[in-house]
């Protein structure tokens, strides 16, 4: 059975060409084929700031697992759903260092903090402690997030029709591009009031790809995300729950089904939380008086 | 929109009942309804341990999501999968802590080491950095696992039917109970060269699912896994691997596409890994040699 193909071409880094061995029919039919999977690579997430005497010093902050492609995105909405940064102009710049290494790709990128901001590094460690790992108790973490947000997507007067929504599932199926291919990943998509997906990015990881969203939206000074609701195309879980309050988004919608966290965060922090979406059905879990 | 139904009764510890509005239909009828989601809660995992003059002492190696139901195999698992313990002659037992406390669920279990047993702690510190966050580079984790691990699924002689694969979705299906209410779970199940399935869990977190069965066959003296193979309901990740060569087995399977690193691991420890698996067709991206 082939290694895997490096020679990758014109494909995008999102995609890997591999041999695989196809069993098909009730005589289950064997033959070898080359088949896209979806790439999954280590990515390190490094901060550069300044010390109190000025000069510069570094930091990593993270090493994720995901897919390569809008790794600037990622880095800059995962710095600020987690509370690191807390506007565009905290970035001066961000640099990324990807390189294939002989023995894998290793990639980092550095994000590059404005002189003057700082980062409480102790307070971080703290951070990843109650984030990616969840805090000891809901509450605590509610508390945690809610004392951090600057947004308050519960006071958005955004409105959307029950019909819309329902489109939305097409939608997203149609701009999906490397789903197609390999099945492998999730999507994360950003549309407006008339249903109009505006920005969509994909991910192995589900909090990567609303982290690319995000990321892309801070960089553009489009935060708060007022006007938008996110649309995820798996389950909607606590974390993603956590980075629409950060982005003060009022309105996630998933087409499968949600957590029983995501349901208290939802109402806790006065999102509008729709599961199991299909074209002529879903479910509403709190703030239903947004869907019209 | 009614709160969370805290009045459990009889209902299991993974589904919370609560109030949900559904939109049905081209007219989008609108009915008040309970609902059952699975449950997402904290879970902090502590290991009690013999200081070097007799004392004992405790240490929190994790907080992670998950749905309650098996937590002292989760534990187990996990601190196995991790290489943080060894065998089941490590454990002297396992407490579970859980309380309702006012303002949620806490939700701790200690691990109690053997007298005897030690823990390096600033390796384990360094292991959650490669693992949970998966080190800088594919090719640094895979060596960071084959070092760890005291099995080779390489080496198992293991052989199954393609058609006894392409039985096992149904198979799976009809075990699962708390997905069929909820929709909201990540299965994984352990089945035998005849395609029965002797051990199926489910949680939101796919590693969590896997990291149950691992930990119920450790306190079981099962391991390794060498006449098994696992299904999971979803997509093949590198942590699947990752904690499948921790467990010695063969052959995994995915009713989803696995990622180009999932591809990767699998190739390097000589398991067998199935990916899109349907009741008449499915993939094999290594040791095909193993499919009859």
């Amino acid at each position: 059975m082939g290694e895997i193909d490096e020679r990758q071409g014109s494909r995008p880094l999102s995609t890997r060409r591999l041999e695989v061995r196809r069993f098909r029919g009730g005589e289950l039919g064997v033959v070898d084929d080359p088949d896209l999977v979806a790439t999954e690579e280590p990515f390190e997430i490094r901060v550069g700031y300044s010390r109190r005497d000025g000069s510069r010093a570094e930091e990593p902050v993270s090493v994720t697992m995901r897919t390569p492609g809008h790794d600037e995105d990622l880095a800059v909405g995962f710095l600020f759903t987690e509370g690191i940064i807390h506007a565009n102009t905290d970035v001066q710049s961000v640099v990324a260092r990807g390189q294939r290494a002989a023995d894998g790709l290793i990639n980092v990128v550095r994000v590059e903090l404005t002189p003057g901001v700082s980062v409480d590094f102790k307070r971080l460690e703290r951070n990843f402690y109650m984030t990616s790992s969840c805090g000891v108790c809901g509450k605590a973490s509610i508390d945690a997030v809610a004392v951090q947000g600057q947004y308050d997507p519960g006071a958005v007067d955004f409105r959307i029709a029950g019909a819309v929504l329902g489109r939305l599932p097409g939608a997203l199926k149609t701009q999906q591009s490397v789903f197609e291919q390999t099945g492998g990943l999730h999507a994360s998509g950003l549309f407006d009031a008339a249903g109009t997906i505006v920005a969509l990015r994909e991910d192995v990881g589900r909090h990567n790809a609303l982290d690319k969203l995000i990321g892309q939206a801070l960089l553009r000074g489009e935060l708060p995300l007022s006007r938008n609701g996110v649309i995820v195309s798996g389950r909607a879980s606590f974390e993603l729950m956590q980075k629409s309050k950060m982005a003060g988004c009022p309105l996630v919608v998933a087409v499968g089904a949600p957590s029983s966290l995501a349901v208290e965060l939802a109402r806790e922090f006065g999102i509008t939380l729709v599961g199991f979406l299909k074209s002529d059905r879903f479910n509403v879990y709190s703030r239903p008086d947004r869907i019209l």
